[in-house]
């Protein structure tokens, strides 16, 4: 079950496990590796953050029912039950909640929460 | 339309239109972008091949039918029409053929083409 670190972070997909929905992608290091492997929880590492448990502020948390990996190791998909309806920390479903029409992004989705509502401090 | 090129490479997700599931992730910058938006098929770039005209060589290539944006404008969805019936250069038809299954990679695919058939050239 290893992974390839050796280039760096490594993108993690969190998709729908109902719905095959991409709901964002960030990256792990080993440690968010290991503490995903561990909990089941969705744990991400960012520059900023440092280990980021997604949802402990906002109860946006993700339960992993699944772990796929790419060819070359360096790639995962987090197969996730979404909870508290957002993995969005815009207030909505998806990060990807923007299409391209024409030659302009519009969004395509209604937020489920008001960032202000839920985040206490800033997000980074 | 524009992506955050700031940090380097951008990730591009691409996921079959049709059943949501996500066959591969490359990387593009900014003339891979342009490029799939002129031709609308799926063109990446990597430190190996410099602009990748996914396919090329192996017929396998991807017509764009929707392009999506995360929040931060630094990932994209590529909604695809896989051609050829395999995304991925070791002839499934994802590179995500692998899932985790206790503590052991288990294969959940079977192959649509040998490599061997495909490729005349080793692939980077």
């Amino acid at each position: 079950m290893e992974l390839d670190f050796s280039k760096g972070l490594v993108p993690a997909i969190a998709q729908d496990a109902a719905t095959g929905e991409v709901l964002m992608v960030a990256y792990i290091n080993e440690e968010a590796w290991r503490e995903t492997l561990r909990t089941r929880r969705a744990t991400y590492w960012s520059r900023s953050r440092g280990l980021w448990r997604k949802g402990e502020e906002s109860g946006n948390h993700q339960d992993v029912s699944d772990i796929l990996v790419d060819c070359d190791r360096d790639t995962v998909i987090f197969k996730v039950v979404q909870h508290g309806g957002a993995a969005c920390h815009e207030g909505y479903r998806s990060c990807f909640f923007r299409h391209l029409e024409g030659e302009a992004w519009q969004t395509t989705q209604d937020r489920v929460f008001d960032p202000k509502d839920v985040y206490k401090k800033p997000q980074p």
